[in-house]
């Protein structure tokens, strides 16, 4: 029988883990080849509409593969309920059988993006940031501010949102990270000012146009994960100096680099994993002027790192 | 938080299932294009050898949708394990929220695919069976025969296995059933005694062969879920005048009907549904002198439609 952890335990054991440090190593094990991941299993629903994302597999040799179920359901707010969903599944890769059940409501597939982008800011953010811009003030917004706290020096933070009453919930959400924080319902405000950038949102139609984009500029975009979604003008892609991506494979398929190759801005020749940054194989940024842009769509390979980093802190607490 | 349900409860829920009708009605939406059933997910591992299947979907306008995880790892045996393992998860359609979790050990696994059998007897058995023919003598050869026990109106019984070991132990646990069970080392004695043959093995090469077989045999091909399993010369698929399958578009990449077709004794438009037979849209056995062959590689409608019953059960005992 698989034991079955619930949110806060799984909250606390997350005070143990250095998750930068895991997802770093993720990234390597997958841009090395050392993991298994098959294709992302997707199902879609109209009415109401919501999806539901299944990424899974395993890094050779090791003790657990994972299976991750991720659910988003935009009209669940309607209902009182959490727009996001899901688990995590734990099985030995020895003998099949299920070793944990991480009913973590969707928590630690958040955590792991964000760690991300922590892990990208490491790569490509420039050495002076003069201000974080952050599109979109929802969860993963707020997130990945906090995980840019160690690894960006850099006090000013402006967010763009939808509307007032979001952006002031921002604002109230994050005053215990010591951000200075401003507001704007303007995403080209954030363009003009910020020299990073990460994007956060479901957008279907590009909040950062080309024209705004300073050079120098680092840009995160974390918010497409299914081909209708489309964050960043594809043409800012087409005069990057470095065009990253969390798996190659999944950008063939959906995210901003699948939007720029299809408008012909790019090329897959273009393109640079993020875990060939991390290991030496590709550059990362060189100086303060580049462009950079990267585009993450979410790797199985996070939630392996995450899962199995949160099992082992459960374990060494039962024995 | 989603409920997890363990094994016991589970199994004492099926007595109060029509397992049959359950999965019978889930072909016909399957086959009437009700059902959104995604590609099979899978995991293949090397070291020790096994593979992780995760089949999923949902029936439009339902409750549920529902994601099943079935694990094969056949030197478990070694380590005094169960070779197969498994959970379903249940999820709402309308939220996206899990409501439970099955933790069934992979025994609704087992169940669905032994009522398919007597779903498919149903419709293609002979109106007089001599003898029933298993070839196999593992868990889903056992449960084969105890499905058909309703169905098939046949005392006869005569079953292969791979050593005289199993087949003792397969006589010993079907004295419940009451039919009078033969053995056999060799599987061409079962295709000359019987009319209704149920292969159920992970063999990669043909058990049954075409020169073997009766005319006025039903074949109902289990093992093969796997590109390179194969328990049913491709011969015998050509000469059939029925060729039937749960999934047309599963039997593009796996099964019977997927070597059969590679060695070009069949083409697709020689396949029929199993759902469409079910609905009287495609013709089932019509006499008693026809070759029916259907190949079943498990549908996550299946899952869906078992799931749902059992959860079913456990929240009317819960209110």
């Amino acid at each position: 029988m698989s034991e079955l952890i619930g949110y806060e335990e799984i909250k606390a054991s997350l005070d143990k883990i250095d998750v930068v440090s895991e997802i770093e190593q993720g990234f390597a094990a997958h841009s090395q080849g050392r993991a298994v991941i098959p294709p992302v299993g997707e199902l879609v629903f109209e009415d109401p509409p919501g999806e539901t994302h299944i990424k899974y597999g395993y890094i050779k040799g090791e003790e657990y593969y994972v299976i991750k179920i991720g659910c988003g359901f935009y009209e669940n707010q309607k209902l009182g309920l959490s727009t996001r969903q899901g688990m995590m599944l734990v099985f030995e890769q020895k003998s099949g059988h299920p070793a944990f059940i991480l009913d973590d409501q969707g928590l630690l597939t958040d955590v792991r993006t964000a760690a991300a982008g922590a892990v990208v800011a490491k790569y490509l953010a420039p050495k002076k940031v003069h201000r974080i811009g952050i599109i979109g003030a929802g969860c993963q917004g707020r997130m990945q501010a906090e995980y840019l706290r160690g690894i960006v020096d850099c006090d000013e933070l402006i967010v763009w949102g939808l509307n007032r009453e979001e952006l002031d919930d921002y604002v109230d959400n994050m005053q215990h990270t010591g951000y200075h924080i401003a507001t704007t319902l303007d995403a080209a405000e954030v363009a003009a000012s910020c020299n990073f950038i990460v994007t956060a949102t479901p957008s279907k139609t590009p909040l950062l146009k080309a024209g705004d984009i300073r050079r120098g500029t680092h840009i995160s975009a974390f918010g497409s994960d299914t081909p209708p979604k489309n964050e960043v003008e594809s043409a800012i892609l087409g005069k990057a100096d470095i065009v990253a991506v969390d798996s190659l494979e999944q950008s063939q398929l959906r995210g901003e680099i699948y939007h720029a190759r299809k408008a012909g801005y790019i090329t897959d020749d273009d393109i640079v994993e993020l875990g060939d940054i991390v290991t030496g194989k590709a550059r990362g940024r060189s100086s303060d002027d580049q462009l950079t842009v990267i585009d993450l769509t979410g790797v199985a390979v996070q939630d392996i790192q995450i899962a199995k980093a949160v099992c082992k802190v459960i374990s060494s607490g039962q024995s």
